[in-house]
């Protein structure tokens, strides 16, 4: 077993599932990674205007299904679908403003509340 | 906290940290993601020759550095070290060949027997 602790949380407009972005289609949607106030050293350097990785966890995704139910002979691993055991997402967003433990981000596609695992420069 | 149970491990000819190599230094380094069976459905659709963006835990990484000790002003969460409070690793590998739940992959930058929390489809 993995104990992974959040970092902090990211809030956003999206309330429900349904309301989710495909990925591509989210980059003037705004948001706020919470960032517990202890983890605010490691911002140190990330500036408004960076390209940040978030890694996430999407606490309501369904976590038994292998196989996806709208394409045929498609497990969950040849698809970027939520639905995974481990539901770990990951979104590119670009830093808009940084106050203290907040990060204001744009091209955000997770559910409010959702958990913040990790924050990383994206590879490109 | 955020539980999340392996999937399977990733067997490298990576022992020790020292030799592992620096992002896109890894390309012809083979390894076997060895999924447990018990997630083998989750590989249909999944074939030699793709590309598969797989998230693992770096289960040796020091989990307390917030601030690069290395470079001055930086903290962690604008850097890709391995050192993070979530040691989440990300490493875009091509498929070499299946075998069951065993996968075989080209590209490997992770130690021997790190646990592996998810595979998906890079976004590119």
């Amino acid at each position: 077993m993995v104990d992974l602790s959040p970092i902090g949380r990211i809030r956003t407009p999206i309330e429900e599932t349904s309301d989710a972005p495909r990925q591509g289609q989210n980059a003037s949607i705004e948001g706020t990674i919470e960032l517990d106030p202890a983890y605010e050293p490691g911002l140190a350097g990330v500036e408004a205007g960076d390209q940040l990785l978030v890694v996430w966890f999407a606490h309501e995704a369904d976590r038994t299904l292998l196989e996806l139910d709208r394409v045929e002979g498609r497990g969950v691993f040849s698809s970027r679908s939520p639905a995974r055991p481990n539901p770990i997402g990951l979104t590119t967003v670009e830093v808009v403003a940084i106050d203290g433990a907040d990060v204001q981000v744009r091209g955000v596609d997770m559910l409010d509340g959702s958990p913040v695992l990790d924050l990383k420069v994206p590879l490109d």
